[in-house]
């Protein structure tokens, strides 16, 4: 019973998000109807990340077992097929080993939260940006993230229905660049508490602001009380860029693993 | 009777184009009855590129004439306001001399050609790149691309429903650069013939592919004959990203101006 590890990319907008429920279509379930499509199976599709509705995936990853040894290939454009027309991609296809988990095997997962920094509302990037019209100061909003970087309790950065056990994470990587109009929050870590980027988005956004110090952001942190941070930024700028996996090393490891809802 | 420069951004997939027509919306007649809802003035706006459809802009340039004096900010906001829903705004309104015209002013226009070069087709970017699964050549691209740069004929690069009366023109530039699974071109002339940048992206794909050499391209560009050059790529890869003028300059000089449909 071959376990295949697939790299999907999707637009979040028409779902609920990644986990397969009862209000509306799901990403998860959309690619186990697709499965079931093409090979007649029912088989379950574990993602890396549960993203919530609106958010999107340019390398979200999954895995599944199927009964039949199935060229990779075969898997991929089937399942591509049978998504139609959902705007849901299975990028790549791979036979990994059978104790592989898609959620618990990660290393690292890399978001990217993207604002809209103009006047105007966006017209061609609609639905992939969260538009701020006042100006951010973007090396305030660096600066004040530089601090968050680290092994920290981030219970004020998660949101109430977050089911983790344990809100102590490692954050490896938060950086704020801009391009032009358009600000980039680049957020790496093993694993996030739910809604952790938008709020540390939503936060930051604050110090761009100028209503935020940088010394505010220590004080949220140092709280660890969700109503001392910032507000959740909207789900639709975010994007879950990649998952990271050891294939070498051994899959064993659980411990660290919270919630990796978004 | 004031004139305004609207810079203006859009997703160009549910419209006809940019022109008004009969069979469908347009980008130019959403504008129109934006103005007339906010003003009740029936204003012809004028557009840098008349866009076709599918193809999106970022920075379209056009111009219209209103009654009164009005605001900058006022306009900007207004005519965003009714054009709501469409994925059409209006980024930035100047007022301007009224020797300034938005096509016949322009000294140079700027387009971006996106190519998604990987087997899987686009989920997020849908509507947004043309997909060419096969891998490409992009050095080759590269080189047969600088062979195009200047002041050549270019009759065998526009379609036969080109209006211009002279298919000479001035090339600035031609770039191809590759980012990871993107290829962009960037082109930039002074003004274009119909179809000539989709013409050329679907020419460069082929030396890309590996089917026509550096010297086809040459040859296709001696024949001066459309059906010596390589398809017409896609709309969706297409985009409008800025177009230039010379504000201190007058606006006199009309010779070089040729169709700019796209």
């Amino acid at each position: 019973m071959p376990r295949y590890k697939l790299t999907i990319e999707y637009d979040g907008a028409p779902f609920v998000g990644w986990q397969r429920q009862d209000n509306g279509p799901s990403i998860q379930g959309a690619i186990e109807d697709a499965v079931f499509a093409f090979c007649g199976e029912r088989a379950a599709v574990h993602g890396a990340g549960r993203t919530d509705t609106g958010v999107h995936a340019l390398g979200q990853v999954a895995h599944l077992d199927l009964g039949d040894d199935k060229p990779v290939d075969t898997v991929r454009a089937a399942v591509n097929f049978h998504l139609k027309p959902h705007p849901i991609v299975v990028i790549e296809a791979e036979i990994v080993p059978d104790d592989f988990h898609a959620r618990f095997s990660a290393t690292q997962r890399r978001y990217r939260y993207l604002i809209l920094n103009r006047r105007a509302p966006p017209a061609l990037d609609r639905g992939r940006v969260w538009h701020v019209p006042v100006p951010l100061d973007t090396v305030a909003m660096a600066d004040a993230a530089a601090l968050l970087v680290g092994r920290h309790d981030f219970n004020s950065f998660r949101s109430a229905a977050c089911q983790a056990a344990s809100s102590l994470k490692m954050l490896d990587r938060l950086e704020v660049t801009r391009e032009g109009e358009l600000i980039r929050l680049d957020v790496a870590a093993r694993s996030f508490l739910h809604n952790q980027v938008r709020i540390l988005a939503g936060t930051l956004q604050l110090v761009g602001r100028g209503q935020w110090s940088r010394r505010d952001v220590a004080e949220a942190l140092a709280a660890h009380d969700r109503t001392r941070a910032g507000p959740t930024a909207p789900p639709q700028g975010l994007c879950l860029m990649e998952v990271r996996y050891d294939l070498d090393a051994g899959h064993a490891e659980r411990a660290d693993v919270a919630s990796d809802d978004h």
